[in-house]
């Protein structure tokens, strides 16, 4: 079903402040900064594998009263997620469901770099899980 | 300094559930499930990437009175810690202390697969960051 880990994702309250302390202080350069407007957050990320690598995602929430920006007030900087990479995220979300899994999406959502569905940190020994089909470029 | 995400740390419980759910629900097979005395922990490295690839490492702390039992009790299962693989660890350890960087180990500790030190989540947005220097086989 999965393929590899894509990235792990890091909430941060300043982004800027995150990709200076790891081009800084840890020399990893990032590869973009951009927006994702449907996400409301601001993302960079980081490849210090190189491209085909899993990757270290940043995140800084843009909207006061969002999710992401209540997990950061209740919990913290911190780690948040980790996504792996699948070949049919449809095909994986029924398979999912078959099998019992909570999936916090009843359909795959618009995600940075493709279509993704989150998995409930219940099921998962406490791990937000996000499994992502990318987009072909 | 660093070169890729070695792996990515979860801390669970019962080492032999979470395997389980990595392999039937996600189809990951586990490539060894050992001790490791020093640390008194159990672990699985999972590969979902190949033998290349960062991996996902399952922890299952052993003693009650272990600061990683003390994290389960408190914060509960969950992701850990991220591990950056550099060349040279005890270069690494001088460059992060005389950038000011708070280091948890004053010299590199005897972890699963080489020699690493942990830099203090308070300095890293949160992440326990585990730098290694993997041993040659």
């Amino acid at each position: 079903m999965s393929r590899r880990i894509d990235h792990v994702a890091i909430l941060v309250r300043e982004l800027e402040q995150a990709v200076a302390f790891y081009r800084d202080t840890l020399g990893i350069e990032p590869d973009e900064i951009r927006e994702v407007p449907t996400e409301q957050i601001r993302i960079a990320f980081l490849s210090p594998g190189g491209p085909l690598a899993s990757k270290i995602e940043l995140i800084e929430p843009m909207t006061p009263d969002s999710s992401l920006m209540r997990f950061l007030e209740k919990r913290g900087e911190g780690m948040h997620h980790i996504c792996l990479e699948v070949d049919d995220i449809d095909a994986t979300l029924q398979e999912l469901k078959a099998k019992g899994v909570v999936v916090l999406d009843q359909q795959p959502r618009i995600a940075a770099e493709g279509r993704a569905i989150f998995l409930h940190p219940k099921g998962t020994n406490g791990v937000l899980l996000e499994m992502l089909q990318k987009d072909e470029h």
